[in-house]
């Protein structure tokens, strides 16, 4: 018997699960006071949507369930080795959700703005930060096609992080069409424009030289690659330097209006600013997209973006809709890593009883109203089991059958979120 | 592409997920004010795990995750048609409490009492209240033999269930070990007791002239079965009728002191009783068993019992410990059957702008401090979608634009939990 979690998993002991805890009630608290709805949807999806979902590379890191009985019997007898699993693990939110929305959308109110918070699963390669099973924090708002959506929800979220202590950020925007836009003015054609793209999008990591490497192997026209190569050179990749080039259009206003509106009411707390070099994976992004970038860790804290063909995928329509979801692990390990502990509220506080337990229960149940009280038969060595306490965040404890008064003990220095 | 969930997973809308956080939530912190710990384990268990683990019938319903890459490869081109999966879809929380209280025992405070709150997943048949996907709330004391920690988890569940407004109802007791006793001084032999205790168990169901079919189609001795029959027949099935029949034991003055100490500090709010009759399923169970039978509602609204040799079975150890799990998904559905609605404490209202965005966040960002505020453009149909609104527990609205005033609803009679 294996006593270790299955690869890419993990447990929480008390003090990491309550900090789970307490940063997804923070945010779906934020979330809640901005209007959005908690829904829920299942786990498991038929194999079939999620096959024909625009995962990408994500498809091929699902976890799938076996069929069970005579299903199976049948799959394995008649050699139908690609039919063996007859539902999946979902590798995201939003397929459920473009699902939920098409079954349930008589019952919605419309826009409808929702949150989802629940796990996910992949079968990745486990890192730092990254799980094969992961919590995803999403907020969605579907029916509105004007920039405010996006304002509402790059608002909420910040406010999510705000909430959570982990310092300052700021956040990028861009759009794909303006990017596109961009490409062709150099000289590429249509069809370059997503192999463009996820060259682009590794900028951060290979650098100048590794785009021009990466630009010769693809065989692109040269005049293009060098138009492109000088612009990603200059380093400077601002709303009016690419307004210069490409011109303004209904693209460019639309991300002047989100920027202009975020700032105006972020005040100092955070900055929003134009990043054409900002391009994010996911192929079903069809506006703006946007990324929170801590300034104090490396690294993305959330993203998201508009994509208004997948919401209404099941029922063959395009429906606007825009998603924010916050790296919820990234953001664990983050606070793990700097020992912080979930402020609560209520204090912790252990009772002891030699023989009468009742006494015990009743002297419990007093202390109850301003605590969280825990009732032990007195051990043997109660110096010890005392320290044990106290290092697991108790902050005192009292003898049911003394005259019950508390013992603090000394506290122990923690930092607590938020700050 | 389908629509609908899969077969026995279900979507919850706003209202059900609200209902179903704050129901969460209410457990919880009754858990925690009486000093137990949450503790996270992971969906995904090892195959292996899981298929040595004392599950009964749970294991022929469990959802086996398919090997991925050259191991699925390998294992059909092998045709090891029973290897095709690696891990398990976990079909309750104990298992995973086993295995992470071996790995984990060093980081722990001994007593352990532990929280877990999380999916399940069992390939059932759905019916009212039995799903495929379902949440468990177990508390679980791990390292206590005495009979304070079945007091500690009837005193704690029974505060839980009446935080959730779900009436009165009783708690009744038994232990294993007593009905054994029971059995072998009606003349059985020690090798039909599980089989008695089957028959026992379905009392309720098949009546005094079921069991005496089952007595007989088994082939019992018929002197047994008639000082069986004569029992069951008399409908007394008291501690003071059992004890003149096997004597006092061990067992049942540890059973008493359950049931005294709990009717004492449960004062009028529910009451606690032998029940020869109650066995509950699981084989597992090595002492005491308890359920918690609604008064108004047909049925078990949580169970559990005393367990010495489960947990420390990675550990090939006895480890005693005692749990007790609320039967979520019934209480669900009940709640949901009477139209409660969670009463999270904070009122949602909406604002509406008409050109200016930035005026609806000002107005909104006042009006958070009190309220949860959701901003939409105004709709041309704005009777019809307030009407929405008001369907949906909204309180009020104001217009961003106008001296923003809030207009309140007349309510809708909601009936709220807690009452």
């Amino acid at each position: 018997m294996k006593t270790a979690t299955v690869k890419g998993t993990r447990d929480y002991l008390p003090r990491e699960a309550e900090l789970r805890d307490y940063m997804q009630r923070q945010i779906l608290e934020t979330y809640r006071s901005f209007g959005f709805r908690q829904i829920i949807t299942p786990v498991l999806e038929d194999i079939g949507n999620l096959n024909s979902s625009e995962g990408g590379d994500n498809l091929g890191l699902m976890f799938k369930v076996l069929k069970r009985g005579n299903k199976l019997t049948a799959a394995i007898a008649n050699r139908e080795f690609e039919s063996l699993a007859d539902m999946g693990m979902r590798y995201d939110l939003t397929v459920p959700l473009s699902r939920y929305y098409a079954e349930n959308r008589a019952k919605l109110v419309l826009p409808m703005k929702c949150i989802q918070i629940g796990n996910a699963y992949r079968a990745e390669n486990p890192q730092r930060g990254r799980y094969r099973e992961f919590i995803q924090c999403d907020i969605d708002m579907i029916g509105v096609d004007s920039y405010w959506a996006e304002v509402e929800l790059i608002a909420t979220t910040a406010t999510a992080l705000n909430s959570l202590g982990i310092g300052a950020f700021r956040i990028r925007v861009n759009d794909r069409r303006i990017l596109k836009q961009l490409f062709l003015s150099f000289g590429f054609e249509e069809d370059h424009v997503s192999a463009l793209c996820v060259i682009f999008d590794k900028m951060d990591k290979i650098g100048v030289c590794g785009i021009e490497r990466e630009l010769s192997d693809k065989g692109f026209y040269a005049a293009a690659c060098l138009r492109m190569l000088e612009y990603v050179r200059s380093a400077d990749f601002s709303m009016g330097r690419c307004m210069r080039i490409i011109g303004a259009s209904d693209y460019t206003q639309n991300i002047e209006s989100i920027i202009r509106a975020v700032n105006e009411i972020s005040g100092a707390q955070y900055r929003c600013e134009f990043d054409i070099s900002l391009v994010r994976g996911q192929g079903y992004y069809t506006g703006a997209v946007f990324e929170v970038e801590s300034l104090a860790y490396s690294g993305s804290l959330a993203g998201g973006g508009r994509y208004d063909n997948l919401i209404g995928r099941f029922l063959d329509e395009s429906v606007p809709a825009v998603g924010f979801s916050i790296g919820f692990e990234r953001i664990f390990d983050l606070l793990m890593e700097q020992n912080y502990v979930a402020a609560n509220g209520r204090k912790r506080i252990a009772v002891f009883f030699e023989g009468d337990y009742g006494a015990a229960f009743q002297c419990a149940r007093d202390l109850r109203r301003d605590y969280d009280v825990s009732i032990f038969a007195r051990p043997k060595k109660l110096g010890k089991f005392l320290d044990q306490l106290r290092r697991d965040g108790y902050t005192g404890f009292c003898m049911a059958e003394a005259a019950p008064e508390l013992t603090f003990f000394t506290p122990e220095k923690v930092k607590t979120v938020p700050q």
